[in-house]
C-alpha cells in the first residue's frame, strides 16, 4: 500500500513529506494506522546528526497512537480496530529480560530494530523507486501508516484520544516510570527535578502521585515555574540566582538532601550535581536525560561509599504493553494530567515547524495529527 | 590509671610504644581493656599521612576485641567483665539515621569522633607530661585500655576468642556486610569480586554465605588464588593474562555480566571496570574500597539508562551492635572462617612489623595481642 511519511533522507536535512510504499505485515506482525503522534528530542538527536548510531534515509517518529488495521501470521494479542501505542521498547514476556523482574529492556528484537529493520531483517517501507527506507526505534510513527511487531505494540482503551495518549508513548511514561518504577518512590519523600521540560514535567506529576512532600524543580529558565507548579513543583530554584555552589543550597532546602533526585537534562555536569545532591545515607539519583555521545559522568566515590546510589533508567522502567495501558487508564482518570503539555498540533505537512518549536523553547510538546 | 599504647605522634613516622595516662569513662562512656586489635589499611591510610583528615598525635586501632572495665553513670547496656567490639560506626538507635532502615551510618556522635574526641568533646588519652593524645574512629584499640561510647561496643559471647574476633570489627564485616546488606545478593546469583586482601576474600566469603553460584576473582597477583578458593572463588582472573580489553573478557564468563560486582581495590579505574562488567538490566556495582583523596570515577551515562547500578558500602552496612553479635555467632557456628586470614601474630612491641608486612603484601591479616 501507500502512505504518507516525514523522511529523514539525511543526517541535518530537514524531513521530507513524501508518499512512500509499506508492505503489509509478516508473521508476528501488524499493520497500524497512525493517528497522532509527538515529536520527541530523540527524533531530533537523530535528525541532526548527533546520534552516532543513526540510519539514513529513515522514517523517524516514536511516540504514537493509532489503530490496527491488519494483523500478519499468528497473531493472536490484536486484531483489527484495536487503539494501540507503538513501544520502542517491546515486552514479549519470554526472553531472560522479560523474566528478570528488576528489567524492562525486552532484548527479542534488540539487534534488528538498532539496524533500523523489522525482526526478519527487512524493512516494510520503500520510496516509489523502490529504494528501502529503514524503521526507526521499531516504530516509525512519523508515517500515516506503519507495521510494528505484535510484541512492540500496547493494547489501550478505545475512548482515549489519540493526540493526548501518544505522549505516553515515550515522554509521560518515561517521566513518570522513573518515579514509580525506577526510583520506587515513597510517600512523604522529597525530590529534585533538573530540567522542567517535557520529562522533567512528567517527573514532577510523577512525584505528586507518589505522595511526594516536597518536590524541588530546578532550570536555568525561570519561565517554566508556572507550568511546574501546574503540575507539583513545591520549589523552584533557578541556579543562576543562586550564590555559591548549587550542591549545598539544595542539601540545605530539602533538611540534608533530597531522598530521590532526578536528571532531566542530558547534561552530565547536572548529573553530577543531581547525584550530589541526594540524602546522604540514602538518596537515590536517576539519570533520564541522555548525553551527548561520549559524555562521562564523574563523582568522588565517596559520595556513593556514604550511601548514595547512582541509577538510570529507559522507558521508566516500564514494561509497556503491561504498563502502558495503565497509564491511559489513569490519563482517563484523571490522576495524570496530558493536555496542558501538548502545546502544538501540527499537521504532518507541518512537522519541521515541530523541530522548530523545539528548539525555540516555545512548545513542551508538539504533536502531529494525522 | 596508665596503660600501654602505640602513638601516631605525627604522620609518616612509626608509631611510638609508650604509657599514657587514661581517664575514667564519663556519662555514656566505658572502660575496655582491648585483648587484641587487628592492623588494618586504614590506620596505615592515616599513619602513612594519606589521610587528609589525619589528626596528630593520635592512638590508632579501629579493629579490636576486649572486656568492659567500668561504665560510667547512665550506662545500661552494658557491664564489667561483659566482652564487646569497639564500633567506629555506633548505632544510637534514635538518630534520624538509625531510624531510617536504609542506611547504617549513624551520625550521634559523627563530628566529635571526626575531631577524634569523645561526645563531650575531650580526649580520655594525655601523654604522661599531660598532653593530650587524640582518639581515632572513636576505638583507639591500639592501647591496653581505651574508653568508648557505649553506642559504640557491640556486646558479643564471652567463649569467642579475642584473637580472631578483633577482624569482626572492621574486614569481616564490611566484607560479608556489602554482600548481604548493601547488594542483598540473591541465592544463584554470580558476582566478581576485585582484589582479593582482607576484604575481598571475606565479600568472597559473603558470597558464598548467600549462595551465589559464580564467584569470580579479579587479581594481579596469582598468589592470591589458593587462599580465594579456600573461601569460595569459583574462577581466577589475572588482568595481565587476558588479552583486549577486561570488560567484554568479564561479560563473557558471567554470560552476559554479573549481578553483583565488588571493588575491594580502591582503585577509581578498578571501579569504572567494576561498573561496566555487571549486567546489562539489573547488574549492581559495590564500591568498597577507600579512593586516594581527590581521585573520582567516571562512566559514560549509558551505562546506568541500561540498567546497571553504581552503590558504595561503609562498615558493609552493618548496624555494629545489631549484627555483629550475629557474625561473631557464625564464626563460632562454623558458617564463616577467620582463622587461616589471621595471617600474623605480634605483640604491642612489634606493631610497627604489622605495617612493615602489610606493605610487603606478606600478610592478609597481623593481629596484635595484648
Amino acid at each position: 500500500m501507500r502512505t504518507r511519511a516525514a523522511i529523514a533522507t539525511k543526517a541535518v536535512a530537514p524531513l521530507e513529506i513524501a508518499e512512500v510504499e509499506l508492505d503489509g505485515p509478516r508473521a508476528g506482525e501488524v499493520l497500524v494506522e497512525i493517528r497522532a503522534t509527538g515529536i520527541c528530542h530523540t527524533d531530533e538527536f537523530t535528525r541532526s546528526g548527533a546520534d552516532p548510531e543513526g540510519i539514513f534515509p529513515a522514517i523517524l517518529g516514536h511516540e504514537g497512537a493509532g489503530v490496527v488495521v491488519e494483523v500478519g501470521a499468528g497473531v493472536t494479542g490484536l486484531r483489527p480496530g484495536d487503539h494501540v501505542i507503538p513501544l520502542y521498547t517491546p515486552e514479549c514476556r519470554e526472553c531472560e529480560y522479560c523474566l528478570n523482574p528488576k528489567t524492562n529492556l525486552c532484548q527479542k528484537i534488540r539487534s534488528t530494530q538498532g539496524q533500523g529493520l523489522m525482526p526478519d531483517g527487512t524493512s516494510r517501507f520503500r520510496t516509489l523507486d523502490g529504494e528501502p527506507i529503514f524503521h526507526y526505534m521499531g516504530c516509525s510513527t512519523f508515517a500515516n501508516h506503519t507495521v510494528v511487531p505484535e510484541i512492540a505494540l500496547a493494547k489501550v482503551r478505545q475512548d482515549a484520544p489519540f493526540d493526548k495518549i501518544c505522549y505516553i508513548g515515550c515522554g509521560v511514561t518515561t517521566g513518570i516510570g522513573a518515579v514509580i518504577n525506577t526510583a520506587k518512590v515513597e510517600i512523604g519523600s522529597r525530590a529534585i527535578v533538573f530540567g522542567l521540560g517535557g520529562i522533567g514535567l512528567n517527573v514532577i506529576q510523577g512525584l505528586r502521585l507518589a505522595g511526594a512532600d516536597q518536590i524541588v524543580g530546578v532550570d536555568l529558565n525561570p519561565d517554566k515555574k508556572p507550568m511546574a507548579e501546574r503540575f507539583g513543583m513545591t520549589d523552584f530554584v533557578n541556579p543562576a540566582e543562586v550564590e555559591g555552589d548549587l550542591v549545598p543550597f539544595l542539601v540545605d532546602l530539602t533538611r540534608g538532601g533530597a531522598d530521590y533526585t532526578f536528571d532531566a537534562t542530558g547534561n552530565v555536569d547536572v548529573m553530577r550535581t543531581a547525584l550530589e545532591s541526594a540524602h546522604k545515607g540514602w538518596g537515590e539519583s536517576i539519570i533520564i536525560g541522555v548525553a551527548p555521545a561520549g559524555a562521562e559522568i564523574s563523582t568522588r566515590p565517596f559520595q556513593l561509599v556514604t550511601g548514595r546510589v547512582w541509577r538510570g533508567t529507559a522507558f521508566g522502567g516500564a514494561r509497556g504493553r503491561t504498563d502502558v495501558p495503565k497509564i491511559v487508564d489513569w490519563y482517563m482518570q484523571g490522576k495524570i494530567e496530558i493536555d496542558p503539555m501538548i502545546t502544538h498540533t501540527l499537521s504532518l505537512d507541518e512537522i519541521n515547524k515541530g523541530f522548530d518549536l523545539m528548539h525555540a523553547g516555545e512548545s513542551i510538546r508538539s504533536v502531529v495529527v494525522y
